[in-house]
């Protein structure tokens, strides 16, 4: 019975929400649920489509800007006697996926953010700033960087971006004309400081613990920085039945030292601190030949940038002996640096009084998942909404928030936009 | 001067081999030198057509069984008065390679064998046995498991084989299909103990120890058997951000340590006992996502098949504790099974002989990689003569055996055939 006067209290409209995010999830869609679509793919464009679409419908004003972020703008109040027209109060996500990756990740605060566009229009509000709801493109896509659409807004990239390729070997100048912009005008998708009043971000929490605490809402106090390499360790291929253990220059063996050295880096010291070792590649992989050269990713976060830079020269140092021993050569590469972000303290406070007034119980946590708030942190006060992910399952098809949270958190959005709009 | 009077001296045209040994590297050639030749490929099918050109040119009977194998036969002495025809001298070996194989892996014993059959028109000898030249088919091939061809003549495939699929998805039939084989037929390329008097197989070395010691013909004592697996290891993908270190089940880590291991029972007792994972897959495989799931190769050999077994045996009960410490399930299917093949003495005398009556140097050494004389070994008495490979490199692009030494090769088999067919 409570549940249902809660309910009656929102101003967003859960079932509506529910189905827009039904209808996304087709786009991409896994045979065993959840969907694969990475930024820059037939499936994120044909999602962007429908995103846009649900952007004209709820009366926001369209536009792509050269990087492929989508705008959808609701103008605020102009023209009054002695005021300036105001900055920007920006809110919204990403709608792409990794491979396999699940239904909210993202998903959910880009229909949230439409979802607060249209609540607005029906309860005839008239904010003060105006309102930006922003569709980040390529926020995991990693052949590219990830947060690669935020990164470009905030004028992040390093300058030779556009001939960066992914996987296939497509640049990211290709992968722009693919979505029919123009490589050229890059630069012009970077915002200015002063622009923006705010940004707001609604997302899941990815990891378990609002679940496990059965908390409504989450406060993100921060975002944890990322540091990540791309390492290749080279040593000989040969046959695996004619070449003695002992003459062996094995690139799979050292990777694999490699990469647990990684794990017991990390947890050397307590902490928070997470590193990952996602991806492995094998040349030539066949069973019967030694592995002569291996690929693998490396990725390291926290809230402190010393962290990972301290736990980041432990490993290098470690991999110079396992170069020794294995007689392989390791080298990494780094790619783009994420710096850990702080979330701004009128922001969570405007998120902490949004979910009192709703009824709502909330925690402040930190954000082990990087985001494109954190982009938006080079240019403006940021703050980050978050909803419970049940199981903490996130990047699988597994991934599951509950409709009744995912409308508690566009709730808050909803309510933390207008606190923003009378503060900011 | 002394080398020139040795060529003299030869049966087998070294310059002729050489070429042949040229044109048929053309076929599926790397960007980088050395081939990719799969067994069941267009570039397979490609040189197949030129060795049975090259097998007719030299006067031999071609036919292809239903397996796909080649034998091209040259008659022996019918009909004489009081005598049975004799069983068949068969000598061969294969031309198919691993991804980015060689030149000379398989090829130097297949040109080798044709050179022969031609030094023998040349010289007008008429043997006492038929002879048979066999190009095994798809002797690397290992989505149908190594040996493919010479262990179809052998009957050594389990019943389900046709239905086996490669990494493609094709099946056996499918690839018998490709080349224009019937697999209903299937069964009739099995020959039967008392049709083959001997198999002989002239083969690189592929290890290093001709080329180390300097000595120009090995003298095969026995191959060593293959145990091989397909694992897989089972954890559960996550965000690679907000999943603590303590709560992964990275299936990737368990894979590492279970390789790792691999090695540590392999090297735990002195012996030539070698064991490879060359072969391994991450799912999903993204920098940010922590591994769900890893399959990977598992690879023992040795002369002695209690090695392996115990061997085998201690790496499974490692598995299981590492699977207890890392929440993570690994299971391994094996695949086919080689047992060790010792060469007959009789056949090892005969080489010893030959190669001091062609003034060569000798040693008598083991095969730690298979080869289709194991398979042949289930019907007939097997000989194989080793060449040296520069450096002991195989398998690779790099994989090297001099003209000279190529050309003694052929002419120890040139001899050798003789001396049998009056031995045997």
């Amino acid at each position: 019975m409570l549940a249902i006067l809660l309910f009656l209290a929102l101003h967003v409209n859960s079932g509506r929400l529910q189905q827009t995010l039904e209808q996304l999830s087709q786009y991409g869609r896994n045979p065993e649920g959840g969907v694969t679509r990475p930024g820059f793919s037939p499936a994120d464009k044909a999602a962007r489509d429908y995103v846009m679409r649900l952007m004209r419908e709820a009366g926001l004003v369209v536009r792509v800007d050269p990087a492929g972020n989508i705008y959808g703008r609701r103008e605020g109040l102009v023209g009054m006697v002695g005021r300036e027209k105001l900055p920007v109060l920006l809110f919204g996500s990403h709608i792409d996926s990794v491979a396999k990756g699940g239904n909210f990740d993202g998903h959910v605060g880009s229909m949230g953010a439409i979802e607060v566009a249209r609540a607005l229009n029906e309860n005839k509000i008239q904010t003060r700033h105006p309102l930006e709801v922003v569709i980040w493109v390529a926020e995991e896509s990693h052949p590219f960087g990830g947060l690669f659409g935020s990164s470009a807004a905030a004028g992040l990239h390093p300058p030779g971006i556009l001939d960066h390729k992914d996987a296939a070997g497509r640049t990211v100048a290709q992968a722009l004309r693919d979505y029919g912009l123009d490589p050229a005008r890059f630069g012009e998708a970077r915002r200015n400081k002063g622009e923006i009043a705010a940004y707001l971000e609604l997302h899941i929490e990815q990891g378990g613990i609002l679940d496990q605490k059965q908390i409504q809402i989450g406060i993100v106090e921060g975002i944890v920085g990322i540091r990540d390499w791309t390492c290749t360790a080279e040593g000989f291929a040969n046959h695996a039945g004619t070449t003695p253990m002992d003459q062996r220059r094995d690139a799979l063996a050292a990777a694999s030292r490699a990469l647990l050295l990684v794990r017991q880096e990390v947890r050397r010291n307590p902490g928070r601190q997470v590193g990952t070792v996602g991806m492995l590649r094998v040349e030539p992989g066949a069973p019967n030949v030694i592995p002569g050269r291996v690929e693998f990713s490396l990725e390291l976060r926290d809230l402190s940038a010393e962290v990972t830079q301290r736990i980041g020269e432990r490993i290098f140092a470690g991999f110079r002996e396992i170069e020794r021993e294995e007689n392989v050569e390791i080298a990494c590469t780094p790619r783009v640096y994420h710096a850990p972000a702080l979330t701004d303290m009128r922001i969570r406070e405007a998120i902490a009084a949004a979910a009192a007034d709703a009824g709502f119980t909330t925690l402040t946590l930190p954000s082990g998942a990087g985001h494109d708030a954190q982009s938006m942190a080079h240019l403006a006060p940021i703050g980050m909404i978050f909803v419970p992910s049940v199981a903490g399952i996130s990047h699988s098809p597994k991934e599951l928030s509950r409709w009744e949270d995912i409308a508690r958190g566009a709730e808050v959005l909803y309510r933390t936009i207008l606190r923003l709009d009378e503060r900011f």
